[in-house]
């Protein structure tokens, strides 16, 4: 294995370990990440995200740079987060509230290794995955599995939302498939060979 | 060059001058796939879609197999486009009425190839892009921009829809925000030595 990709991988551990002391690592995907550095000698994970629903004030709702996050929480909400955010805020662009599945970034030994892992991403449900670089530091697969569903809730003074205990229920629906593909895939991480 | 590669470059070309024939091939995209047949050694298409809106029935808007397409077009729409289809269906699951930004696969001869692709297509917008897999076929490059909104429109009879000419001006500037990328890719590609 290339010196590079080791010390990646070391700095990743440091780096996840201090997230864990700080309390940034989200709770649903920690067992996860302990699990690739502890048992994979092939790969590792950097940037994690088990899911979760924001509320982003912002043009459109892919946009990260230029969007303001004004909530964030990566477990199932209520109508009352979302009021109280209807209530304090008056959009710059507009209000969305967006559920996303989870996202992983994983970084292998080998590009052979990248392969391997894809095949087991598209089973375990993470559909949209892909190798975003590859280089001596390693290969870098992104995990998605293409839940992310944002509504529209507010412009302006004007609200679009017509049944918001309903909004919130189908939101925080979604938000579990997403966290059942997490579940998903840890399983064929125990399965996976490298 | 591997052979196998030559031989998939042949074969979606003729896929490619049927579809024409035909008159499956969306106008917008036509003529840089007919750009990368004619000019790039190294490259070419498969799927292609220059960007569209659909309204589907279904549980989820990112489902697939499980959706039923009610409408689709490569074009801006009009309200009433939508208010024909609310008035005459009635969901089994939902209606999502689902703006999608343009994607493409493409087939590189080489890993090489693929990274410089990639490179250009962070540079013209499409940041999502990934390898999704790699053979003696190729290496195909998914592009992908983000640009992808689903709006929730019916459940049963009930109608989340406040101002559906608002929703539709709203879904047509993401539709054009998707071309606008295509068109930064078109003149990327011409910058592409491969």
């Amino acid at each position: 294995m290339e010196e590079a990709w080791l010390r990646k991988r070391d700095k990743a551990y440091e780096r996840f370990v201090e997230d864990l002391e700080i309390g940034y690592v989200d709770s649903d995907i920690r067992e996860l990440i302990e699990y690739v550095f502890r048992s994979k000698r092939r790969l590792f994970t950097t940037s994690s995200c088990s899911g979760r629903i924001t509320i982003v004030d912002s043009k459109y709702p892919w946009l990260r740079e230029e969007a303001h996050v004004l909530f964030k929480r990566h477990q199932p909400i209520t109508a009352r987060d979302v009021e109280e955010v209807l209530a304090r805020e008056r959009p710059i662009y507009r209000l969305w509230l967006v559920v996303s599945g989870p996202i992983l970034h994983f970084v292998t030994a080998t590009i052979d290794d990248a392969e391997k892992l894809l095949t087991e991403l598209r089973k375990a449900g993470f559909k949209h995955s892909g190798i975003i670089s590859m280089g001596r530091g390693g290969t870098v697969v992104e995990a998605v599995t293409g839940i992310w569903v944002p509504f529209l809730l507010k412009e302006g003074d004007k609200v679009f939302v017509t049944d918001l205990a309903h909004l919130v229920s189908l939101a925080n629906n979604i938000l579990l498939e997403g966290k059942a593909r997490l579940e998903r895939l840890f399983k064929a991480l125990k399965e996976l060979d490298i």
